[in-house]
């Protein structure tokens, strides 16, 4: 006997004391499949039902939804890729032939930011916003929020689905959302000024900011632990999972670091999140079910094999996502975390993309590889660029940094070649240099022949 | 009899045909004095047991909850002026000692921007918010938002309450929210390609930003008639309810153009605004109750003359306002409105300020005034300039305009002088020639001595 699909989104707020939101957060994980197996019926029921984008893709595939007999026959589904996505909003405009619900029950319309060409609209349902905040305030909880905390939202408000869960996670669990925004000139020198006389308990925006927030601080004389922040949470940017750069922002603000997020079409997106533990972020998979799918066959991974996650919605009426391929990489571990949730982890995070690995001289370079050496390396600002260029033959692989030293450049060209395999030549500029941005930073600039940096698969 | 206070927030949405939300619209003005007078008596009894702030006041001024026998004895109740909201908020951080919830009731935290001097923090009580979300809603009903529409917020989403309050209107009602926000570099022209895709059918932000938008469409070939909005209302400025900056936006867009707003404190902020039929800002006074006071005695001005608008809560329990004072000008009407609701008009709009008129060669100018006489002159661009100077004995009234055509500045020299009182030096710049802003403009530069431009009492 299962549960009402969809679920309401109601909530029922835990006492204070209590670690747990949910008993699946604790549950065997074999019964847990139950739970999911129940909700992924439902789900791919009235996917079918509802979504002429379903009914094409998995009838050319021969499946339907009988096809699903247990929770491994979800294999047997065809990926979806944001580029079919993208297609299909051209052919049904604007919100595709999976928009699944009336336009009277759209509560949201959110979107990607269309700078690299036709941007995707989201079109979110009232009843799935409810449950988006539930499922963020749960997630929230996990990582130590309660009611008597002030989150301060430090990512800009617009289409950017990030600042919006944090937000309506903060509000449904009851705690005190100042949603502050980002991205206007002057803003950040306002938010120092606020955040003395507000005091807020918690974080939430990209760590790039949250570090240009402590240099501007910094420049002022005020030191970033002083802000009194206990939590900071992020998602947007790899790096609150990178061991040295999450290092940095906890030893900056004197807070945990916690890192959090799968992808926009994902919503709830906070399904991929640490605890207040930080050993990796947990697949929270009664919310959102995640395979990890080998790169190149396309088959789920056994044990801890590094593969590219896979998202399948279990409560999403509006848009609903059945094996979205994220083109991200990691790899999960079911050892045990001391939270006690048994829920897989991704104890190094999305450590890379299947199409932003770079082959720089024959090697496989992960950017947030080089992020990582870089953060250890003692005196070294946290901006860096990675060029690599082919002047002749052979790739130049240049790493421009920051630091009052020009004598740090050996100590990281030893660790970078330590970490990714491949020596840089290291420039080092002095600080404030390199140009910031108060979003998602682009740190990577490939000049050469693009085809010839293309993964080979 | 009367009915249980605070009132829940709860909503109960019309049917799409039925033109009034609530039986106060339409009521008999002296029965609704009733319901005012019930709400008004618990809202005032709860700020006395509560803030430590209304006790001090009164008690100083020797009134009390008993004081208040009618409506009319509102009047022996201090005014409560913006600076001293902030002096108490440095006396008591942050939110001073008018919070009167405890903290954990508190769901958003927002606040002035701060640009000059120390900003004022607003907490905002989570059943405040759900109140203040079911006004938006009925007002927003009053000029023609149903549940099939779209309504794109292009204005920033931060510590400024217009954004959320238009957001959370909206939601309430049960239309779709498409929160754009605004004032990111390039965000203009994004906002062109969604609202190209998404087709919405509301606007609210800025009379600025809306006419910043159009400009930035004419000049990629687009007009802005074809974005197919059918209703924008605005705040944050008063150009929406100057007659001529009203009727350029309406024949720009092909939309209808609403105006609404009182104050950040006095959210609901909506509680002044029109409805469909645009006939001046209504006063829904069982919402937040208005009096009109004379700028010299402080008197509640009788029948429709000029005065200061007093704004006063009866359905809030964060940060009430009890007659604030606004120092705005404006004067209002009970002549019926063909909507058929029985609240008072402003049929001028808030066209000044009882601190921002201006003393030009003796005599009282208006920069609303200048604007509105600017935009009858055909050929003349929204954006402008006020300069004053005292090069010697004498006033220079410098008027900077933007135009193709430079004979413009002898109609633009006539209509100013019949509307002000005061003919500028004209001075005609080539279009787009003056900076605009995103958000709220700044039009006046007074550079004489100041105080010699100060009103004298």
């Amino acid at each position: 006997m299962s549960a009402p699909w969809p679920p309401s989104g109601r909530i029922e707020l835990p006492d204070t004391d209590e670690p747990y939101w949910a008993p699946e957060e604790t549950m065997d994980p074999e019964q847990r499949r139950g739970v999911v197996f129940d909700k992924l019926r439902e789900q791919v029921r009235y996917c079918w039902e509802r979504s002429p984008f379903y009914r094409e893709l998995w009838s050319d595939a021969g499946v339907f939804p009988e096809t699903l007999r247990t929770l491994d026959d979800l294999r047997h589904f065809p990926f979806v890729k944001k580029e079919q996505i993208r297609a299909d909003q051209v052919a049904h405009p604007p919100f595709g032939s999976n928009i699944c619900c009336p336009p009277e029950a759209i509560a949201h319309i959110h979107g990607t930011s269309g700078t690299t060409g036709r941007p995707t609209a989201f079109a979110i349902s009232r009843d799935d916003w409810l449950r988006i905040a539930a499922a963020h305030a749960r997630i929230m909880w996990s990582f130590g929020i309660r009611r008597t905390d002030t989150v301060f939202i430090g990512s800009f408000f617009s289409l950017y689905l990030g600042s919006w869960g944090a937000l309506i996670g903060t509000e449904a669990l009851g705690a005190r959302a100042f949603p502050f925004g980002a991205g206007v000139p002057g803003q950040t020198e306002r938010a120092l000024e606020y955040i003395d006389l507000i005091r807020p308990t918690a974080f939430y925006g990209t760590p790039s900011y949250a570090l240009h927030l402590a240099k501007v601080a910094a420049k002022r004389g005020v030191d970033p632990k002083d802000f009194g922040f206990k939590i900071m949470f992020f998602s947007g940017e790899p790096g609150a999972g990178i061991p040295a750069t999450k290092k940095r922002i906890e030893d900056t603000f004197g807070a945990i670091c916690i890192d959090s997020g799968s992808m926009a079409e994902m919503t709830p997106w906070m399904t991929n999140s640490e605890c207040s533990h930080r050993s990796g972020m947990h697949l929270w998979e009664d919310l959102v079910y995640t395979e990890i799918v080998d790169r190149e066959t396309g088959e789920p991974v056994e044990g801890d094999g590094e593969g590219v996650p896979v998202y399948t919605h279990l409560e999403r009426t509006s848009q609903p996502m059945i094996r979205l391929y994220s083109g991200d990489l990691t790899h999960a571990t079911s050892d045990p975390c001391p939270c006690g949730r048994t829920y897989r982890r991704l104890p190094d995070g999305i450590y890379g993309r299947v199409d932003d690995m770079l082959i720089i001289r024959g090697v496989n370079v992960y950017p947030n590889a080089v992020e990582n050496a870089l953060a250890s390396v003692p005196g070294v600002g946290s901006e860096y660029r990675i060029v690599i260029e082919r002047p002749g033959e052979l790739d130049v692989f240049r790493l421009e940094v920051e630091s009052t030293e020009p004598s740090v450049a050996d100590a990281v060209r030893d660790r970078v070649k330590s970490a990714a395999g491949v020596g840089p030549d290291v420039v080092v500029h002095p600080p404030d240099t390199l140009e910031t941005t108060e979003f998602k930073s682009r740190r990577v600039d490939d000049r050469r022949n693009t085809a010839a940096s293309t993964p080979s698969h």
